[in-house]
């Protein structure tokens, strides 16, 4: 009955609905007006989200998402020859990865917002120190440089297929002392960092179709009701 | 795919997805795991939540709930003859009404876990000052006992019937300073009071069968993951 908005990719949207998640302040925008799922994999790239596509965006399905967020990079700009290799998705690979995904979510339904964010820049000094409990590291297994070439491939797709395109890379750097300010560990969000990521979702949502503001309660709000009468305003809102 | 949580109430559940909501703390314990979708209506009673059934639980639905909330009574437990009578139900219909929602619930799906929970307790001295931007009354619109009798009849019919319940209104009363420590203004809950939802609804839930940390992960962890075939994986737990 309510629109769904669902949010795919990678640990960065799973934590999304954790304290201060960007994930649930979404979720509270559109506050009784659309649904906000979560579809977040810590740990995998656009290679292992192929698998779930058809999982998670069944092909017939009669209501499929209103929108979806693909946010996915983090671990594909991860280096060969460090730490974590083994999530490393080489950059031509990544951009077919995301087509792919956006393909098959347009099959879904041609009308769906889908939304490309990159992944966030990368802290290298603290991502030295937290590999995943391992022994601090003299080369970092992800490189900022890295990473903004990923994002700068998103966009660019995003541009190609015509889609709205949210650049965090770029975004987070506009602001002095982002790598504290915006990431935690050197690669997943603050408080803060999940605040810029709200308020740019919002923002592309806004640009789109899909308002809150302007979206309508799935139910009479309680001062639209006459209380002598409430079968009336549901009468209205619910035939 | 993924079992949906829905949380059925009045604005105590609507404001559980905002920042430090038992809402999203709930999502996040089941995270990749089950759904947590609110159903949350603000000012709503129970005689308006009649009027919800149907639509939000429809009969023959193939995916029902694995588990519901039924979390109303503080509306229902305004005072006659104050300034929010229009939202009072006498407690015999609001026992009524909440018996014709869980009668739903389980027609719904038998299996259902259906889970009351009372409404919190009123700090009267609160309430008078925070009634809707009016003036400060010299009486409360609600009183502490009387939400105690609503929760009284609830916690009777949830063992009338056989269902998990939780006394929020007792519960609440337990810890000293409870009228600044869990509520907001007297009514609605700090991020303390949204703790002291979520961690009994987790409880309730653990006694039941829908214990967070023995459900499957809807896809595999990362971590079982053989990344030079990654498609073993998703062949095993997705066929």
């Amino acid at each position: 009955m309510r629109p769904q908005i669902v949010l795919f990719g990678d640990s960065i949207t799973e934590q999304s609905f954790g304290p201060g998640g960007w994930g649930t302040a979404l979720a509270n925008t559109y506050s009784r007006k659309a649904d906000v799922l979560v579809r977040g994999y810590g740990g995998y790239n656009t290679r292992l989200a192929l698998f779930l596509l058809h999982h998670i965006f069944p092909l017939g399905c009669v209501t499929p998402p209103v929108a979806t967020t693909v946010f996915f990079g983090a671990n594909d700009a991860a280096l060969l020859g460090r730490n974590n290799e083994r999530q490393h998705v080489p950059i031509e690979e990544y951009k077919e990865n995301i087509r792919r995904i956006v393909k098959h979510l347009k099959e879904c339904s041609p009308t769906m917002l889908v939304v490309l964010i990159t992944p966030p820049p990368v802290d290298e000094e603290r991502r030295k120190e937290s590999v995943y409990g391992k022994k601090t590291m003299e080369l970092p297994e992800r490189t900022n440089e890295m990473a903004g070439v990923y994002a700068m491939q998103c966009v660019e797709l995003a541009k190609e297929l015509g889609l709205p395109s949210i650049n965090l890379w770029s975004k987070m750097q506009e602001t002095e002392g982002w790598q504290k300010k915006f990431l935690s560990d050197g690669l997943h969000l603050t408080g803060k960092g999940n605040a810029v990521v709200h308020q740019e979702v919002v923002k592309v949502f806004n640009d789109a179709w899909l308002c809150a503001s302007e979206m309508p309660y799935d139910f009479p709000h309680h001062s639209a009701i006459d209380w002598r009468d409430p079968g009336k305003a549901f009468q209205q809102q619910c035939s």
